[in-house]
């Protein structure tokens, strides 16, 4: 029994995208087979419309429908704070809290030597020419990229770029490290515990 | 700051897939955002044509490319016995083992009282059919269906119902229940266990 051709090259799709394997593809694919043609065709057009539909804005790189975004031509918001964020979605996450005012920058992913991904397959360039600029007006630089291997390295190489191509005086400051809220300080590990001991705060 | 229109409805459309809750559905539309075009229309173009270049076997039930399908028009098949499955995927496993050479009967699905699933929503009525045809030769049915509740459930109701519809003796049998070959028997729950030891066989 061969695996018809149409079911299994819709298999070979799912098992492109990450995190899914190819025993999830085969329960997706075989899912699908009991939806109706309709929502079928709902799902296939909604990819083929999807980058053909959105743009990168030129100014800060984050995905949106003009250019440039409606965050960076929002006149109401901070144009003195940029943070950096690793991706999209990190940067509606501070969206969602509606606590930064400020405008974003979005680098698509973070230095991984071990990917392949050095400092000209993000955009850092982008950021540092955005700094750089005769017209502007930034005082600060907020780090945000993950608490991760590649995040930290991502953050200390843009550190000292920005040091090295900047006369004037920016503040660059990195996102504030230790318990998150609800945590359980009985599973934290140690390097979060010696951080919220360094970042403690008087009351 | 609001989610592009193209960006929403391709994470909907994730969202309503079985096991994507709306953090992958996110994280599956975003990765796509940095894909090649041809990739998205390709994955698409197997979405829209997954169910138009695939036939329900009018036989058997399963999913192939031709009705009958290539396993009921094979006439090198045993066709005395019928393994009777829950989802084509549980007769790919059997056809992998290579060890079953009969038919099949794909339900699509298990009796499932809590998902008003009964046994009018399966093709158990078809399963019937094909018992009582004038021209069946079929000697032993084998219900392959999952050692679940809903599983077990469906086997009882199928078992009862053939033996009220069939005068002649067709002999019924159930799936060998125990341990199964690699697993760990410090972590064998106490069914399992059980059923090994009522099923133990003489060496």
């Amino acid at each position: 029994m061969k695996i018809p051709r149409a079911i299994s090259s819709l298999i070979e799709s799912f098992e492109k995208l990450p995190g899914i394997g190819p025993k999830s593809a085969q329960r997706l694919t075989y899912y699908l087979l009991r939806v109706p043609q309709r929502e079928l065709d709902d799902f296939s057009e909604n990819l083929t419309n999807l980058k053909k539909d959105t743009v990168l804005c030129s100014v800060c790189k984050n995905v949106g429908e003009a250019d440039p975004c409606n965050i960076c031509s929002d006149n109401l918001r901070d144009r003195k704070v940029i943070l950096v964020v690793e991706n999209p979605l990190d940067l509606m996450a501070f969206e969602r809290s509606g606590k930064f005012r400020g405008l974003y920058h979005v680098l698509h992913g973070a230095i991984n030597p071990l990917d392949n991904i050095g400092p000209d397959e993000i955009y850092i360039s982008d950021l540092l020419t955005r700094l750089t600029n005769k017209k502007s007006v930034i005082g600060e630089i907020i780090i945000a990229t993950n608490p991760t291997m590649e995040g930290e390295a991502t953050a200390m190489y843009l550190t000292k770029e920005i040091k090295k191509n900047l006369k004037e005086d920016i503040k660059i400051t990195r996102l504030g490290m230790g318990i998150p809220t609800g945590a359980d300080l009985e599973y934290a590990d140690d390097v979060t515990l010696t951080q919220a001991l360094e970042g403690r705060r008087e009351l």
